[in-house]
């Protein structure tokens, strides 16, 4: 696929204008754009601006609500809820980490919990907003069933993504964020795309038979990591993102490929910690240091491939993509500019 | 191996008498017994009353502190830790999650993290005591280096085993326990004392090739599930779990095995939430029991084994082993007696 070089600014400016021009507001389209933008700068081009279309097709069938304002409600000090309202979800996301990170300043350590949302993006921006507030983040999001909990045979489960991050030296934070299955289905779906097929153990056909072809596979089901491992974290990110906030989860959870005029009614979380309120702000930031180096000195299985942190490969990618701009498929950026 | 049955009161009082008789206070040699007699309930026999004669060896060498006793300080309203000085893992673990119990009874969220501490048995028990309560748990702990970083070919990591539980109708919670290698070193040491190869994928020998060989790959390094996504786990848990409360990480644990007489120096942490305070109680009790149904109502790939959640082969075991007595090796039955 032929790609263009774009600048930041310039991306986000041209992804706001596109979800903009669908109904969603000036701010919650800015917002929403930093979010897919940040996604795109990492690397993680499955939940950056390809999105956009999606999220805009939703907005305009009123699959998502573009003038829901998400309502938060402090049920303790350190504990807070979203109602989304079905806004988007990145704006839901955005609203959340705001509230999260506000109520980590004043006590430490917050939970914020979010129902009647829309797809968020990828985690890892979000994540590396907290780390550069300072805090460690774990946080998830449930998702429309695309695995059968393991040993089933139907789809019951999301794919349902997790994160935990810590504020690394030098801006080089760790940023874990991963999905349950062996690979992502927008990883599928891109291969569909290019015609091409997917390594074997990625997915089943809809009679859970194993199939490297992509439409087999987007009929059929994921397969979690780690057989009956990725399958239960995908069951306790669905407890912990919908399960606790009163979102939707499972089964209960609205497609928003197969039904996108309809609200999906997820749920995300957010819990951050404050270093400064443990173990202290410089014995963390010197573990942290010693911690990276520990890693990285590791003696390379392959002595082409050094060891590496997760996150940094996507940190060194935003550095780049920040400098020289990001890479974006000609056809996709086409279709912004004739959104917007 | 031969083995007898015997009744979980008689096999806690037999540990705690081995426990005690290499110095441990009388409370925190049952309060010990009763983490490792759990794990043996539930099924979980390299993390049970197996573990009491290298506790007592290090008792006695000094490897552990027999009258520490573990203080506890209150960081913020939701956050504290434990300095463990070096007590029993056990004490330490069982002191951390009665504070976290009782803070997250007072505010809602709880976040405690345990240093200075030792091996401190499975997770399952304490989960098991949390969701007794009515929280929702993640917990973790680091523990000496067994795997190399993802792409490295040197033990730098630990297989820091992490949970995600919450309370579930009748008693039967959702309990994910899971470390991060394919396989638990305590599966390989037991194939090594059976004579038994181990199947492939399991482990590396200490120049990084497949072995099937359980002496080999105890003296090389085991495996992580998911390739890069349990290595990154791993250290997300030793993040949370030593770096946050201060505790030693990765290489700066001292291995109980290489080095018995030494303070490991090894972190916990517990996270307690209240669904209470959340989505309200009832509305949590509802929503888990329809959790429950939707899984198990998965039509099974195999029709004979029907699909579970996380935890609940572990409490059937529990109540089997209740009502039945605990099958436990007639020779570590034998040590335990000659130990009390």
């Amino acid at each position: 696929m032929p790609s263009e070089r774009i600048d930041a600014e310039s991306l986000k400016s041209l992804a706001a204008a596109a979800l903009a021009a669908a109904g969603a507001r000036t701010e919650d389209a800015a917002a929403s754009a930093r979010i897919l933008v940040e996604a795109d700068l990492m690397g993680i081009g499955t939940h950056g601006v390809v999105r956009v279309p999606g999220y805009a097709d939703r907005l305009r069938s009123g699959g998502i609500d573009a003038r829901a304002v998400p309502a938060l409600e402090r049920r303790a000090p350190s504990l807070a809820l979203v109602d989304g309202g079905n806004a988007l979800g990145t704006v839901v996301g955005t609203r959340a980490l705001e509230a999260a990170i506000a109520i980590a300043a004043e006590t430490g350590i917050a939970y914020v919990g979010c129902r009647h949302s829309n797809h968020f993006g990828a985690i890892a921006p979000y994540a590396r907003e907290a780390c550069e507030a300072g805090y460690v983040l774990f946080a998830g999001t449930n998702a429309s069933t695309t695995m059968p909990p393991w040993g089933g045979a139907e789809l019951r489960l999301g794919n349902n993504p997790m994160c935990i991050a810590a504020p690394g030296p030098d801006g080089v934070h760790f940023i874990l964020d991963m999905a349950m299955s062996v690979a992502a289905r927008g990883k599928i779906r891109a291969a569909l795309a290019a015609g091409a097929p997917i390594p074997e153990g990625w997915a089943a056909d809809a009679r859970g038979r194993p199939t490297t072809d992509p439409a087999e596979a987007l009929a059929g089901f994921l397969l979690p990591f780690g057989a009956h491992k990725g399958s239960g974290l995908a069951m306790a990110v669905d407890l912990l993102s919908a399960v606790l906030p009163g979102a939707r989860f499972l089964t209960d959870v609205t497609s928003w490929v197969d039904r996108p005029g309809e609200r999906q009614g997820i749920g995300h979380f957010f819990l951050l910690l404050d270093p400064a309120r443990l173990v202290g702000r410089e014995a963390f930031a010197a573990a942290m240091a010693r911690f990276r180096q520990i890693v990285r000195e590791t003696p390379a299985a392959d002595l082409s491939q050094p060891v590496l942190l997760p996150g940094e490969r996507e940190l060194a990618r935003r550095a780049a993509a920040l400098r020289d701009g990001v890479e974006i498929p000609a056809a996709l950026l086409a279709e912004l500019r004739s959104l917007a």
